[in-house]
């Protein structure tokens, strides 16, 4: 199985149980605490930071009733973005990126979502604030994410994690564009190495964004109960997000393409710049060269050498050859 | 969300009231006026110049009893071309590109239209005169288009912003000849710039086409009381129209390609003609440098070096092997 | 619109009216005398040379009924290949080309066709002779084309535009040989220029073909009580040959790309050969000409110029070191 | 239409009679002596070699009651691939392809087969062997080919055909092999030519068995009378058999790519070793002769030269030059 | 048909015959002792290695009831995946990959299974250990696979194959990381050849990887009822892992083709310094030599020639063209 690094911090359990007056908020120590808190009226969404304690997952497989599988899919967290329909419940894997900084590239994790008919529950491999403004959101009543049931609080998520993706291709964006002046002003093989690596940031966004797409497409026309008519509305537009990024990633990756053809373009421009100089120091020097060589030839009998004005005119015809060849290059333009 | 560059002009709406016997043009100062117009007998054509006020799409919303959604997509203008039937009205987004003389590039623009029962509802992103065709038509009664229901102007509107791609596609069609004269004349790393910028407007063009392409075959497949059977046959004309888009976008798209390959083997050509010089005044001054060496040595006993005739000789020999080695390269035509 | 090139020389319109029994071949000067002629029991065949006299066109479309973007399809004549069915008759547009001897290239040109229950009326661009064939089969009543219905004289007309597309093929495929001849003996960058013009003539040749097999698909799937059964097989026979022609064409495609190849790795060989000459040429003599620099140097004391044999030994020596540079050349294989 | 090159040797026809019990072979003269050979209870298999007589060909559209445009299509061999349900009989046809030792290339023929109730007509453009192995399984009753009916002996006869497609891959497997090992010891501009004649070979299989594979899919879903549910078992069988046929020629197609860029690549690299030669010795042997033009000057007050040991200490120093350049490039490891 | 290396070791096979509560398990040495160990409440599982004696496969087949094509598939073992359901068993083709440390390249193996009521049967092409793991499990009775049926039994089987590929995956990734380092450090030719074989071997991964897939897939959507639903959710497991290791495919083989784009470079940049290094020295020295040679003539009037300062004059003149020569390429960045 694939699994994550390995991590050692414990299992963050928050719990959030909410309707339209009410709403509370806890940490809690035990899946069992947040599963006695469920209620017909009140939707109760779980979220779990770190997946790498497997008899938490297991617990609330238990507690929850999730088929085996699905708590194995949670905890190994190499999995394609996939929704899957249990009747009772919906799981939806998506992943999400995250640029970092440190080692400059971004890195993906796996989010795990259960929607049931009262609660939702959503796994996280890390602690991270994707969700905040959706806890916001909830505390403060705003819109009237309070007042849908669990199905909009599985909308909203998703479409957290797409809106994270905007930023991913931001940050993306201004690589390519810094790629696209260094191109002009500097390439080196290390631009090269940059764009091949922006090229494969693109497929792994690419690849992740896909599928989501159609896990969002299934979603909106699934026939479950757990998704009220009025959300699908809400998921046709996550589902238009996800095809504007497409579009971005394809757009990135043409760029990028184009930029590797004027990249290899440039690398022979340089060489035909340096093949040139070559050209006219050597065209203009071997020749007269060869006429010094000539007269340092010790013939006894060579007349022009015992002439006055031999040297000078010598020196003339030398400096009028390299003139002439001078205006030949100016012409072709290489100089 | 993607928004354009922010604006501050007034935002506009200006009101046209018509049906076959009458005609009723004003620009209005509220979202209110041009509600109280509706009638069931004509149609109400209500034209906005700017999006980048959000509270008067808010009361376009509240009063047509638009979902907040649509507002939501009107304003934020990076959407994709699309159509979405919400029953009571039909929402389509389609993208008009302008060419910006003074970037010299092509800039797209999102205009939205909303079609109920009795009235259109569209918005621009600034003002323009794409539309004025229409208004002229609907001012002096021309054609049918007073005499059909507001599908049929809603199908005047995307009909207009479709041949509008055809004006784009014509400069776009200039460029390419353009830079095919340069290619053959006088090809710079410029002109490869070109070819990928043109490529890249191509990819644009195509993106912005492609799904325009489905929006309209949707509407002339819906199912939706909005949209008579009568007006069908037009969409499917402008259908016809955006393939044939898409299949000059294409051909552009293919001539570019080929003439990357044209510059790269014309980049190589000239490396080529450089090498040449320079082998053909090396490999001819080269061996006579020898030539020249061998008579200036110092030894004592060198018996050329006193007939009186060597000297001679030798510059005629130097003259022989230098017609021979033009011989031989014009052979190999190289010069 | 697109439209071709501007045209004045008359429209002519000729009416062929058949049935089993009965052949009546005349020119009309208007289009009512043509529609008069119409009867249940016989075909009626109106074909116009010529779409650039709006007029013509407007006529016909009243006379026979036709809805006015049929007209407009037929004057404006860059359209693609397409099939609507109007109930009443149906409405065929294909895509006909012509080698141009003058200009070298090949030209495409618009042909629409309207199939009704007991006539058929078709537009060329300029008069032309691919349909003289079946002009001489219904004179002679060769065949069973006047025992058929009008739709028969649909297909006969279609059959000869595909098969016209053969003898287009077979022109181009000559050209392709050609180019494949002089790639091996003298490649030059015109080549390289014809190589992709030719490439650009496949294209569009592909992107006539392509939808005119979904037309003929088409036909041969409608349920329109124009078309009978017993022309389906005929159909599925021109269906068959538009197939074999994209084939071809994508056969030829491939050549020509490989061909690309083949021009690009032969330059690149000259190159090669090119820098081996000066290679060789630079390698040989640069050696021997330092060693005759060496006895050029003025030093009082070096023994070896005052000794008789030196000077021919130091000839040898440079021979020597010459040879063994020829043979270590000949081992590379350089010469 | 395509025909094949043109045949003077008389057609050959041979009918095979048989059932469970009993076996006929003979070779007729005329279509009609076979045509009275058919009765209910057992297969008629007519095979005629050679299509080059359209006379025999329309006498057996006659007698059999064939549709015209069968009889077309069997004479015009450059056909694709197809199979036709007249609902009396199944027209199929079929390509198979030789290797032509002389020309050294493959060469392809047009197959035709005629599935009828109670019996099956096989046309072949010349006589081959290819069908030799079921005449012989007819004639000893081997395995159930005797038991079953026409339909069962036309997938024998498409089999034995598939089966000669692998042997053909083998041909091709071994040549490209052959070409990979070349590549390695002696890459030349021929071969080169060589990979592209071999792709192209593998896109004319391609090609065939492309349609081939549509072929045996329709018959096998086909809901035809003519052939029993029990043969489609067999279908399945031969179907597996042209996707690995396809499978392999992609293989060989993916390799081939693969050797071009091997290909290109060599050259470069030869074209880098020329480059390194020339550059070593140019580079060694330039700035010794520069030293020894120094001391071949002129200058009345050189005091250098008139030392004793100033000669060999300048050649010490040459030689120094010249080994701290071999140890430079040593490191380089350009020699 | 394509049939594996000549083998001569005795074919093995083991039967394991196992419910909730009983297990058993031997190796037999005729089919017949297999066949009888069936009954209707436990499932029978025989494991045969090796396909090279056609008699014991057909007496399975006889004894069995299987169609003489499932024994001619499961002989020749170069069949594509596949899953052919014939109502009384399910006959599964998969191709499982080995690793062969010797010739440092994987191999693939054929295995069928066939899945009957109460029986299982699994052909390996030699004695492996990959069933290893689930023979443990049936045998300590670890997890549910003794309380599910011969289905689960053969998901089981397909899960272990489908988890080999994980390994080789591995496998081929560290030798695409390896290749990666070492295209950085010291690229040669042989890394082009180690990318290409690379390559070869994804793209044969895929051939197998891409049909295993469409074999679940057909099997989770199967009607037969054979196979419980309960093991639909399973089979959808292992679907999910296949698409994984495609993804990884195609990952890869996107990195192989980028890496080849770096190593044309990298040559291409190598080039670049041979070319320069050349450039530089023949630039400065030429023109120094050419000074040399002037001071080299044996013109009487020479007067700088009895300067006594002229010689270290020159000298200093050429140190400053040298170095100013340097400055040059310093600035060009060529040094």
């Amino acid at each position: 199985m694939h699994v994550g690094e390995e991590r050692h911090e414990p299992v963050k359990l928050s719990v959030i149980k909410y309707d339209g007056a009410n709403f509370e908020e806890k940490t809690v120590g035990k899946v069992e605490e947040a599963f006695k808190l469920r209620s017909k009226s009140s939707v109760v969404w779980l979220n779990i930071d770190g997946v790498h304690q497997p008899e938490i997952i297991e617990q609330i497989g238990k507690s929850f009733g999730l088929h085996p599988l699905v708590a194995e899919d949670i905890a190994s967290t190499g999995q394609r973005p996939k929704m899957e329909d249990f009747d009772d419940y919906i799981f939806v894997v998506v992943r999400m990126f995250r640029f970092d900084g440190e080692e400059g590239e971004t890195k993906s994790e796996q989010i795990s979502i259960i929607l049931g008919a009262d609660f939702v529950i959503s796994f996280q491999e890390r602690e991270g604030d994707v969700f905040d403004a959706i806890r916001e959101r909830l505390r403060n009543n705003k819109g009237k994410i309070r007042k849908m049931g669990a199905d909009y609080l599985v909308y909203a998520l998703i479409d957290a994690i797409v809106d994270n993706y905007f930023m991913i291709l931001e940050k993306l964006g201004e690589a390519v564009e810094d790629i696209e002046d260094r191109l002009i002003t500097n390439p080196t093989s290390e631009t090269l190495q940059t764009i091949h690596d922006l090229k494969r940031e693109m497929i792994f966004l690419r690849k992740s964004v896909w599928p989501l797409r159609e896990v969002i497409n299934r979603m909106e026309r699934s026939e479950s109960p757990l998704i009220n008519k009025s959300t699908f509305i809400y998921l046709r537009d996550v589902y238009d997000h996800t095809i504007q990024i497409m579009d971005a990633v394809d757009t990135f990756r043409d760029m990028l393409s184009g930029m590797l053809d004027i990249y290899l373009s440039s690398v022979s421009n340089r060489m035909n710049e340096v093949m040139k100089v070559l050209t006219v120091i050597a065209t203009i020097f071997i020749p007269l060269t060869f006429v010094a060589g000539i007269y340092g030839m010790n013939f006894r009998y060579m007349p022009e050498l015992d002439l006055t004005w031999s040297y000078p005119a010598v020196l003339v015809l030398m400096l009028v050859v390299a003139l002439l060849m001078v205006v030949y290059f100016r012409r072709k333009k290489w100089i």
